[in-house]
């Protein structure tokens, strides 16, 4: 893994573009924050520097989980001959799944998950730091299987020569669903809008699905609804942090604004995901506050006199009636069927997609 | 005025900030792309040159108006001596009016009077020049005292302790609003879009309104419906470039998705300004777009990569159902009552605010 190629080429693009990975006492993490302007990767030594990396946004979208995974194999690893492993990744799990707040509940399934498996290795002897790299990538293979459902679902939604709006980086959903849709003999051409403070829609959507072959057009933030206006456009779809079970979708902030223009002019938003058992409404989920001072500069230019705040919520809500569709690895579903994504008895902590 | 203080005090701010201006055969325009962070200005040798610092969006807002105007002296200048300085200016006039094409009806109207004073004082014996000199002092006169009614109606409509939410950078009008509202001992705090891609938001309203006490808080363009969910926000509040006269606003891109978002959350948008005879409905503005290259660089720094295209719409436009009240010189009007601004007869062309 270590001479992953950054040449931009599809597997790299719609598989490896969040990796976050364990290696010999090391995670290394795709830094994000300048993908694919430059293709830079952040070593943590220590599980507390992987929490350090995610709160920084070193990896988002996805990411994160990965991040989350292989940093519990290097606690694994800086705790191994201690008398009490467990513990220490206890408190390595806690401080993983709190890094940033808006979904602690999923990445404690995670951890939860990764706890379980060591668990499981000690008590029959195995290494757990093998056991731990083995749950990572099992967990990359799964979601990524997921992803790609996710992905044919919605191309499967689209007219033969479809003009579709993104929001944010909806992480290998938009690259498989370019391919799925060529698969399928169609055309997508791409809105992005930009997505500020980091500009994940132009770094990372927009230039991904140029990269692919994709015609792709940045527009600022304040610019979905005029283009919605004067433009075909046939499809709004972004990926969620959380569905809750009501069909509350918390993403990007921006997302809503996005959604309730697309309800006036009749577009159709389809969010792509699965629904989050342990979030009933948007009153269980917490909305992060990041630094204001993001707000106040581009590229690292200041851009306010001095005196002037900033105020950076990172998701905000859309409520169930300005979402079409929800796109999942199991079908299409509404908010009312929303609660039969799961089969009776299903847990569902897990994130699927 | 060549010792014009740019110390940012408050009679700069609020009359100065759009300014343009005739001196000795040139017209020097304030660089509004770099201001407030530096205090530069653009010097215009001929009108030509006054016509494409506008198309450069050297100026913004009121200020084409002004440079407008005072290019006219500056064709005067240009022509003095011409055995046909009328014909000469006609072609000045045409040139300036046409630098951007939405507002090219006002600025008709702004060319076309001065071409009467040139003509007035060509017929009477007076020096052209100096008679179209007064009459852009007349103008931005004129306007700033119909601007400074705007903002006292404005003001009175605020409750006691007000959050103010803005779209770009409403020229003067914001400023006195601030200085209106403390006179009447109301508290006044704005949040301000930051406006991509020239950021009029962060770098002109929020600046300037911090500069002169008041508490300004800066959020992404893709936030506004997102602080409207969960903060009290009391009245949102725009410009317009054009005020159609069945109360389509035609604004800064952007202003659409807020008045939307406004609307959803059941906060009062204000425009401010007056409206436009010649322009009956939306379909008689024609909306500029501009280079879409702005759209994929942040303070210089290109953030795509090759292979991605951008598209810059520079207006939006805002139908009358989302627009509570019509600020105006004379009082505040409804999209019904608004063809009552004029008294019969009156043709309305010059653009009072």
């Amino acid at each position: 893994m270590d001479s992953l190629r950054a040449d931009h080429d599809l597997g790299f693009l719609l598989r490896f573009e969040n990796i976050a990975w364990y290696t010999d006492g090391a995670v290394r993490i795709l830094d994000r924050r300048v993908y694919p302007m430059e293709t830079r990767f952040v070593t943590c030594r220590t599980h507390g520097e992987v929490a350090q990396a995610i709160a920084d946004m070193v990896t988002q979208s996805a990411g994160p989980y990965y991040a989350a995974a292989h940093g519990m194999t290097l606690a694994a690893y800086e705790c191994r001959g201690s008398r009490d492993p467990l513990s220490y990744m206890e408190r390595a799990a806690y401080v993983l799944s709190h890094a940033r707040p808006t979904t602690a509940g999923r990445m404690e399934a995670i951890t939860g998950a990764a706890l379980t498996q060591a668990r499981l290795a000690l008590e029959s002897g195995r290494d757990p730091v093998e056991a731990l790299q083995a749950y990572g990538a099992e967990l990359m293979e799964t979601r990524y299987r997921n992803i790609d459902k996710c992905a044919q679902a919605l191309a499967r939604l689209l007219p033969g020569d479809a003009t579709v709006m993104t929001q944010c980086f909806a992480e290998t959903v938009v690259g498989l669903l370019l391919r799925d849709a060529a698969a399928m003999g169609k055309q997508v051409r791409l809105i992005c809008p930009e997505t500020r403070p980091f500009l994940q829609g132009a770094r990372l959507t927009a230039s991904v699905a140029a990269q692919q072959g994709c015609q792709a057009t940045v527009i600022c933030d304040n610019m979905p609804g005029m283009v919605m206006s004067c433009q075909k456009v046939d499809l709004f779809t972004s990926a969620a942090d959380v569905i809750c079970m009501d069909g509350t979708v918390v993403n990007k902030v921006g997302t809503f604004q996005i959604a309730l223009c697309a309800s006036h002019f009749g577009v159709p938003y389809y969010v792509t995901g699965s629904p989050d058992r342990g979030k009933p409404s948007a009153s269980a989920v917490t909305i992060e506050y990041r630094d204001g001072a993001s707000v106040l500069e581009h590229q690292g230019v200041k851009v306010t006199l001095p005196g002037v705040q900033g105020l950076y919520p990172a998701f905000d809500v859309t409520p169930p009636g300005l979402v079409t569709g929800y796109v999942t690895d199991r079908g299409v579903y509404t908010a009312a069927s929303l609660p039969h994504y799961f089969a009776p008895g299903e847990t569902g902590d897990f994130p699927s997609a």
